[in-house]
């Protein structure tokens, strides 16, 4: 049985790190669903955007299969890039949508948990102030909804970063909305803070960039298993970037590379064929 | 009001055309609904897996929107590569996420059609016989799922090149799937055919190419306009490559362009800002 995870939020949750500056991660034990179906997870994992890219679930994945030996993970994408907390309210489309989502893939996988980022597009007017309170009603629906009244909810904090960027005149509350997020997992059951602390931005000064995803996957997934809150970059941690080459690919996860880069185009068919072969 | 459209089937579909070798397509008149909400179409649409590419619905859309001036097309993506006509039976995972994707499109939309394009999984073991039979029922459960039995159904040839390829041994009855589904659009209320005849596969001799895509698009949209089947190419089909210098760019699409560049790290911030302000 797949075990799935349930990625909402808005951009960082889908992810904008540029694939190009990061090794790839493929583990044929990594599956995304897409049209109802799990395939072999490649990045982007959450295609919101023609230009989505690296967000923290890959490398949450990754350390999970470390940790799960013999088991499968499932990541089940719905965040939205610019989503704010009222676009995530109980009544409108991504709510809906996540709900329906989750419940396809719980017709073949334990939904395990939600990995959430959310919180930029809260930095102003005075949102900050109401996290708790919106974000409560999300929280109790999805759980309600799902019939996991005890599913745990990882909370990424957001880039303190956020400020310094060229659009920065737009996050004037970003401490405030990351203390509100620490605060909200504190007090609610089963729910459980990541830290963004020292994670850098690409250049616009908003998205992570892709190692600081790779890092953010990591903080995800030691808040997730140790059921605790993660307040400070974690020892080892770079190592996330490099998770690729710590064991050979199988063949299965071989010809899902050899498969993509052919019918992307990327390799001709003689090149195509010949490493079929010698695969085999 | 949004008028739109649902694809499905299979990876001809979706789309696997290089993006690269044609002129992109950009209308802020054409959507494309993605978790639940709908966003200006970039190619590419269906992305079903990470080597998507150019399929028929970007310049069908593109033709629609010349046909009609002043109003908007929605895109519905629920093709799936690889999928036969029994992973779309109606109480599989692809029926039930493409009735549940139709449905949230139908909250702020009117939907206007299916394209369909699928028949590659049934060219062998004599499965192309049993064709009518089984997308009888695929056809009427969509009708009577979403409350439109008047619904109509454009549905695509599949290419003549299939046996010629390098896996063409896998394609023997490719002809007899052609004939079912022209004569499923023959016999069936409200199905149009648009032949594939003429068009070209990229080098793994099974998906139409980028430039055929284009032409195949307008096919679809000659089919769905005329309420008629397409048994030879259209004259002039060809101005489907380069559809999209017809009109210069609204600031929208040119700002949607940027933000896409800039997103996926293909411009500096510099050449952002600089852009954006030349666009203001």
């Amino acid at each position: 049985m797949l075990h799935s995870f349930l990625l909402a939020g808005q951009s960082n949750m889908a992810g904008r790190g540029f694939l190009k500056e990061v090794p790839m991660i493929c583990n044929e034990r990594i599956k995304v669903q897409r049209n109802g179906k799990w395939q072999i997870m490649m990045e982007p994992i959450n295609y919101d955007r023609p230009f989505a890219g690296v967000g923290p679930s890959a490398s949450f994945a990754a350390a999970w299969c470390r940790k799960n030996k013999d088991q499968e993970i499932g990541l089940i994408p719905c965040a939205e890039g610019g989503s704010s907390l009222d676009d995530w309210s109980v009544d409108g489309p991504l709510f809906e949508h996540a709900i329906l989502q989750a419940k396809l893939a719980k017709t073949s996988s334990k939904l395990e948990g939600i990995l959430w980022h959310q919180g930029e597009n809260e930095c102003s007017s005075g949102l900050s102030k109401r996290y708790h309170e919106k974000f409560s009603k999300i929280v109790e629906a999805f759980r309600r909804e799902l019939n996991e009244p005890e599913l745990p909810i990882i909370i990424g904090g957001i880039g303190s970063y956020l400020s310094s960027g060229f659009l920065g005149q737009y996050f004037p509350e970003h401490s405030e909305v990351n203390e509100a997020l620490l605060e909200f997992a504190e007090k609610e059951k089963n729910c459980y803070f990541a830290t963004a602390s020292g994670l850098t931005p690409n250049p616009d000064g908003i998205h992570l960039n892709a190692v600081s995803q790779r890092i953010f996957g990591f903080r995800y997934f030691e808040a997730y298993v140790k059921r605790n809150h993660v307040l400070e970059p974690l020892e080892g941690e770079e190592n996330a970037v490099t998770i690729f080459s710590e064991r050979p690919l199988t063949k299965t996860e071989k010809s899902a590379i050899l498969d993509k880069q052919f019918a992307g185009g990327e390799i001709s068919i003689e090149e195509y064929q010949l490493q079929l072969e010698l695969n085999q």
